[in-house]
């Protein structure tokens, strides 16, 4: 908490930087980053308007003022009660307490409803509501020491937590349930309540669906099982995936998971500071290509990661970022082969002064479990 | 699923009574309750677009692909790879499928984000992009006898959960421990991983925060310690609050205990077909009012309740719509005394062809734990 004023400065600048007069944050990882609260996204709007120079005005209802109290700069607060007839006059006076009609105000596409985007509409006649996506990609792309420590912490707990259902598998066992042991597992060794994600465990012909949810299906020998899965810690994630092997597997489902183990190896190696993303994607995505399985590597090779699960940067083959120190990010390739079963095995990793270290150390090479 | 079908003729109906050409849907509880696929809100875009007397378009990535080929009912799929740059021409190939340039296109204000707004708004040049909200508020509000079973199973789930994790408070344990203790019963007692909202345990000056989070503020003898909890069955949610009492309490606060659950008796008396939502409130309010309370009673007596925690109809003091018999809603009334405790009482009720019923029946006077 202790940083957020500096936070709010370096939002400024970047508002200043790409002729922003505003910026509009509604519940989400940015509004947590500036003001240490968590909200939900809820039926009702919660804003924080930024304008460089001025205090930020803060539209929320009534009942979570509470929160207000605990941020460590001034704001100025325009709350309301039970009636949302009301909501497009708050906005009104707030937006023109920041002298806002007419002005250009940016906001996050991905994060910002339709809600409250009306509600920007009518509060600012005449203002221009554009994308900030571009100005607030840097923010929070580098992350200082103790947002590191934080994931590191996330990291831990989710391998542990793994570490300590895996003994629990056994055949016959549903995916949900074996889903459920792993959220207990993961609560038990410290994670908070709200995870990144619901964790994926797939098995048999299942974990050929990179993103499937589990099902009531019963695990089998013979059966690929994956997880992928994270913790949270202190409002930093982690966000893994390791496949096992239920007692014998098909030769052909061995070889592809030591294809993407040396993909991973090799998406891993890739990082380092002036590197373009593109670079860790094309590492990971020619071993796969190599042996002949690029057609069922489907997706990105990772992405960004922090407070939120998919953030920038992104490891695509399009992109050509170039990755600074700070910057954290997924190697997660796989071979999915319909009907049979998938593999995928993700690692989180952080770019250092002279290369990138990775977070997880849990083993990579295929074991047996069930 | 088997439902489903039905479910977009219905949507199809309210669709053309209300002028829309079609509606724009983003992941989220009635995409759920459309194609029985769940989806997370993710940083690419998934929309369903529903035209009546058409095969509904479904724009979704690639890796999602494996999930259509489980609906019941046939859709066009535009899929996506992994360049965001191709977004806007998918968008506007699946509008152009549709005939919706220049039409007018509903969306959900509270699901739909700028993203897929300014998509949709490429996608369709010339249409008209409105509010959905009216048209669909009708949709889901009427539970059949399937979804209110998974309902008091939600409730069921969520109840005894709570009864397990009551005799471990102890004093000394912090708000967080608890909520951990809390959310690990809901998952052996069967709810699903993705709950509700995380649960809210606060205790003591923190009680009287109606939104607080659980903080490391450790149980103390005296405390009020409220609970507002929930479970997921199917997709279906529950939402309860309960109070107690750490040790031995100030008698003011054992006071308003009482006259909360009288409010609550009242709320819960006063739900009957052919009522406005209104006069819910009113019965709950009146008896806080009366006991001298009323300024410390911030917001409003419950919402709806069903795929959603927060959803039509709201128990809102200016809210006139006329309960019908299916419609599901909280009961939460609550009196906050800034610094000493907050006492909240909340039930999840059913209107029934004659009066309504309370699917949650766990002892709301005040009990002592600790």
């Amino acid at each position: 908490m202790t940083l957020s004023p500096q936070r709010i400065a370096r939002l400024n600048d970047l508002l200043s930087a790409h002729d922003l007069d505003a910026v509009a944050i509604n519940p989400g990882p940015l509004l947590t980053y500036l003001t240490g609260l968590r909200f939900h996204l809820m039926e009702r709007p919660v804003v924080l308007v930024v304008s460089p120079g001025k205090e930020p005005a803060f539209i929320l209802p009534e009942l979570e003022m509470a929160k207000v109290s605990t941020l460590p700069y001034p704001v100025h607060a325009f709350s309301y009660g039970e009636t949302p007839e009301i909501w497009p006059q708050v906005f009104r006076k707030a937006l023109h307490s920041l002298d806002l009609f007419g002005r250009t105000i940016g906001v996050e596409p991905r994060a910002l409803r339709v809600l409250e985007l009306r509600l920007l509409e009518y509060g600012a006649p005449g203002a221009h509501i554009v994308s900030a996506e571009e100005a607030l990609a840097t923010l929070r792309i580098r992350k200082d020491a103790d947002e590191i420590e934080k994931m590191r912490q996330a990291v831990k707990i989710a391998q542990d937590a793994l570490e300590a259902t895996l003994p629990l598998v056994k055949i016959g066992m549903s995916e949900r349930e074996l889903a459920n042991e792993l959220v207990i597992q993961l609560l038990r060794h410290g994670s908070e309540p709200e995870m990144p994600f619901s964790p994926i465990v797939c098995a048999g012909p299942n974990s050929a669906n990179p993103h499937a949810s589990p099902s009531e299906r019963k695990i089998q020998a013979g059966d690929l099982l994956l997880f992928d899965w994270g913790a949270t810690y202190e409002g930093y994630i982690s966000d893994l995936t390791r496949t096992f092997a239920v007692g014998e597997i098909d030769p052909k489902l061995e070889q592809i998971h030591k294809i993407v183990q040396e993909a991973n190896a090799a998406g891993r190696a890739a990082g380092k500071p002036g590197v373009p993303c593109a670079e860790v994607d094309k590492a990971a995505r020619e071993v796969i290509e190599q042996a002949g399985y690029g057609a069922y590597f489907t997706h990105r090779t990772g992405h960004g990661i922090g407070m939120e699960g998919h953030e920038e940067p992104y490891m695509r083959g399009d992109n050509m970022k170039l990755l600074e120190p700070g910057m954290c990010y997924t190697v997660e390739p796989g071979i999915y082969l319909p009907g049979e079963g998938g593999v995928r095995i993700e690692d989180n990793l952080v770019v250092t002064e002279t290369g990138s270290e990775s977070l997880s150390d849990m083993p990579r090479e295929i074991r047996v479990v069930g």
